[in-house]
């Protein structure tokens, strides 16, 4: 049997129930929803970045992006990105930060497939983003 | 080829569409969305358990787990869960619940990764999950 | 390392952002959200089938299968579909399209998993469906 590792970065808060950030088990790699929380603080609670939906998204980026680097991978073994926004007229800034971000990644394959919605998220949180990956 | 086997629960309720409650193909799974409906009975339309979210979401969780099995799996084959909630109100009792129920699953393997956002679900109905998990 | 293709079919839209149609690697492939928008014209911006959920549903559903087949699969290898519907009023009505459209389609497997959530989506957009398939 192939085992299941957690995927857990040492900056990242800790999830508010039994989940893991990522797991990963053979070639696939799979990350829990990130929403834009700063590096965890001791005795301190989770806080998202801010104020506004660029240093979030960017923030929720990075926390997805140290899931996947903490499991051998990176953006380019990135098959599918789910984006939860709360308001559909974020879209266009959403799309732009998300394209500039991705065009200073350096990927060397296609991008990743995406999907995006809009839904309830809880208070102070504008975004959620989860991914899936094939590694190998 | 690899056939692609439908896992269809004998007490599950008849999907109101043509989907199947769950599929297996080569080493990979997936769950269809389940809901909290009571084990099908004759001549009864599906019916949620009730009266309350607890009640909702143990059945829903042994409706996926039923999927699972029928699969020759379980819980610590499972890389994504993914839980609708129809209320950001119920987040703090629903991760109470989740986590009970986990902690008397005797996972031999770390928790799968979690999304969860707020959705609208058909009338009656508070939450909806489904699952991918990989086997072997 | 295996390599992730673009799969881009010929008549679709650009998308809005630095994502892929949909994208494959090894066995897996996976289609980004789509949308009920018609074959792409020069010079003229996306715009959905109508008037009703039933052209945009065959539209969204046409869509996903011009990208499966682009990877060179078809809908006997999708395990996930996930619906994304905007009004719990559209479920039934959605479901006749949905199991019309598939009775069509001489499937020799099992149908897919799906969930279906209602959500938010930008104004004139019913519906998006994306897809998860496992090929060979």
């Amino acid at each position: 049997m192939t085992d299941k590792t957690a995927l857990t970065p040492r900056t990242h808060t800790t999830p508010p129930a039994r989940f893991s950030h990522g797991v990963k088990k053979g070639n696939i790699l799979q990350v829990a929803g990130q929403v834009g929380f700063l590096p965890a603080e001791e005795g301190k609670p989770p806080t998202p970045a801010g104020p506004g939906l660029r240093e979030q998204t960017l923030q929720t980026l990075a926390n997805v992006k140290a899931i996947l680097e903490e499991g051998g991978a990176g953006w380019d073994d990135v098959m599918m990105i789910r984006v939860y926004l709360t308001d559909v007229a974020h879209f266009a800034e959403f799309n732009g930060i998300y394209d500039a971000y991705f065009g200073e990644q350096d990927l060397t394959q296609p991008p990743a497939a995406r999907t995006t919605v809009y839904v309830g998220l809880p208070a102070g949180l504008l975004i959620e983003i989860d991914a899936l990956a094939v590694l190998g």
